[in-house]
């Protein structure tokens, strides 16, 4: 075969790239999990006709068929690639609600597909980190603005740029805009999703030419998505608009707590920010983007916000609320800015230099003896001379070699004559340990032997740019 | 929406049973990184080309299509989902072999798609978990026999049934078909393969129809294939029979080594079991198959081997051996069998009852400085009685509870008047932790109250069945 090229829109990390994006999803795992939410993992795949049930995602669907059914086979019970994780969620909660506790808090990682074309930042395949909160029936406000806290809590810990979380609350737009006179919110809101990519006098000309508004309905709204602080402030803020309707006043409260308690938790972190519409159609009340300071060109690195319909059947209700981080993203945007790095390009820890092919039994004992202790260890993959074994632990950012001294069942060390050892040639007695960055090298025991504390696992470092 | 319902072939776990999983995956994990493994995730999806180049696949192949597709796009790039790891990885290596160091040591943890009709443990999306060895050029014989030591450590310290592995070699089967005079080795093979499935007398017409040999022919394979040991004394049994050919005397030598490094590791872990072929044809020696004890009859959950020809471009070739654990099939065994669980179900260790509503931001501290020491903590969904929030607790199995005592931002805990805490109201005083298992209560600091290390996180049981 040829040598194999990428596919665009698919990214795959090379092996310290990928130690870097475990550490970060194992972080905000642990992070989920000490704020109490229950590990779920769906398929990848729903129905067709449920994928398309919320919102403009159509287009983004992928659609399996198997290679060998007929044609005829693939129309009703079609399956699609899932392109999020809050549609499969609330599907899971409908399905398995007789075997759930509500409130139900689960988190799930995994990855989604959409079938959009490629450009910069946008992926076809990528892993999103999510939370969601679901009741039945009803879902206590509090909810709302404890999300966005527990995501600043898993991001906070990790060396890259601190975030600033948009909120806004969908009723306060939609109750602002019936306040005005516009009849079809949706459309509004959909224009006004766009006022960062295309500006303010293009998105009046949408608002009136999709949403049909008046211009000075379109002069109101732009004025409302102009709203943004940090504190409660914004409320007065739309109070001054002079619009008044018992959906806002509803949106205003519920937006006010969210932003207190964000205050709270870290002042600056949230902010109100009222042009914040999110595309998907299903968010009924909060809504939630997040940019990475320094970042904020590429866009939103984790959304969500809260949803009453999406998971409801017949007389059963569960509104949810949730988010999502967006991992592949944040990671993409930071390696493209060359701003992670990793220690080393494999977990071990230490290398067991091999003397010779015969001591190879010994060799693996010795290494065993490490791992039950949490080293991570391999045994060199040959014989070579130890100055070729030593640039083998080298090249991989292994910071220990190993060298078994002659032991009952050594041969005597025959591969040592051309290594490195500090004397010159392999240890005559006891094993020793070599600091291959420093050179240091001292006697040691398997049995007992410990690295430093910050040896043992690969680190991951920010980088400060430039 | 009607309720929906389950996707034959799609299994989905409950939060405890997912909790396990986890459990499962992160040991294997690190015990694949204590090995010097490192991570790699591929993308989903391959082109299909490179899916259905090897092996009886084609079959099982999803197809992808984008729904807004033409279909006349759908020519020539096709992508398809990956049906193991194999493939996926040895595309990876050629694709950036300038990147990577060699040998090169992978693990790789995904699911994997398979569009076969589902049947008792067959799954149409499942997890592997992967390690894979390669070099360039030549590939050392010794990882033959180091891969399956590290399965066996990685499923040796869980709560399971042991294993047995069960090795065999191709060059042993190929040589002696070649030994007896049999021209179709790979038809013969496949045929082989089926030995457990359709008993000998089946085996032996197939072998007559669909391989060409005689009768006599036919009756050596299977007396090759009856063979089986967990010392080398299996070689003398195939030098009884009588044959001679250059490929088989290097196999044998080769799964002598296996089985030795083996029985020296952990004796009857690893036995020479020569009917053992694999339907991949891939495979060019070392192959293993896994048997978990009291559940052969549900066939192999780890399966590999050494692929010469796999990954080659041109010149370049880099021939490799792996192992792959059968994730979702191991614990849809066990979870059938009824034979793991776990202590509760979610993460929570501790519940903080809520007095009364105007106490959220208090007790949000007490669950903050709690996580700040690693104990997973939730806050009451709400004010309700003491009684209420205790079931809620108990529910999911969560051990502790914290009743916030009359701190100087409280209102004194209204209620707390129909609770459970030890004297009959809210705590006067400070804060007071009740293990609810045993009614045990005491006052805590959340500064620097622990659990016992054994409720701290969720525990993994294994359930002896019956």
């Amino acid at each position: 075969m040829s040598r194999p090229t990428p596919l665009s829109g698919f990214p795959e990390w090379l092996p310290p790239q990928r130690m870097i994006e475990q550490y970060v999803l194992d972080r905000i795992r642990a992070t989920f999990e000490l704020h109490g939410f229950a590990p779920l993992e769906t398929r990848a795949v729903e129905p067709l006709d449920q994928l398309l049930r919320k919102g403009e995602t159509s287009k983004e669907v992928y659609v399996l068929r198997r290679l060998q059914e007929d044609s005829a086979d693939a129309s009703d019970d079609a399956l699609g690639l899932h392109f999020d994780l809050t549609v499969p969620f609330a599907r899971f909660v409908l399905e398995n609600a007789g075997k759930l506790q509500f409130p139900f808090r689960r988190y799930q990682i995994q990855k989604v597909w959409r079938g959009e074309r490629p450009q910069e930042g946008r992926y076809r395949e990528f892993a999103q980190a999510d939370i969601d909160i679901v009741d039945r029936d009803t879902l206590g406000p509090h909810y709302e603005a404890e999300l966005p806290l527990v995501v600043a809590d898993a991001l906070g810990g990790l060396p890259i740029p601190p975030i600033r979380i948009q909120v806004n609350n969908r009723k306060v737009c939609e109750g602002f805009y019936r306040g005005v006179g516009v009849t079809d919110a949706e459309a509004a809101l959909r224009a006004v999703d766009k006022l960062d990519k295309i500006g303010p006098a293009k998105v009046a000309e949408l608002l009136v030419s999709t949403a049909g508004t008046t211009e000075a309905q379109a002069r109101a709204c732009l004025a409302l998505a102009g709203i943004s602080a940090s504190d409660a402030s914004f409320a007065d803020a739309v109070l001054a608009l002079g619009v008044t309707d018992p959906l806002l006043d509803e949106g205003l409260a519920e937006l006010v707590r969210v932003v207190q308690a964000g205050a709270e938790h870290a002042p600056g972190l949230l902010v109100a920010d009222l042009k914040i519409a999110r595309g998907l159609d299903y968010y009924t009340g909060t809504v939630y983007e997040t940019q990475l300071r320094g970042y904020e060109r590429f866009g939103s690195i984790c959304s969500g916000g809260r949803y009453d319909n999406l998971a409801a059947s017949g007389d059963e209700r569960y509104p949810g609320v949730g988010i999502s981080i967006g991992v592949t993203r944040l990671l993409g945007l930071l390696f493209g800015a060359g701003a992670l790095g990793v220690s080393r390009s494999v977990p071990s820890c230490v290398l067991v230099a091999l003397p010779d092919e015969d001591s190879r039994a010994r060799c693996d004992r010795i290494a065993a003896a490490l791992r039950r202790r949490g080293i991570a260890t391999e045994v060199s993959p040959s014989a070579a001379k130890y100055g070729k074994q030593i640039r083998y632990a080298e090249r991989r950012g292994i910071p220990y070699v190993w060298f078994p001294g002659a032991g009952p069942d050594s041969g005597g060390g025959a591969g040592g004559s051309g290594g490195a050892p500090a004397g010159g040639g392999a240890p005559a007695g006891g094993d020793q340990v070599k600091d291959i960055r420093s050179g240091a090298q001292c006697p040691a025991d398997a049995a007992n032997w410990q690295p430093p504390a910050e040896d043992l696992h690969p680190r991951i470092l920010g980088v400060s740019p430039g």
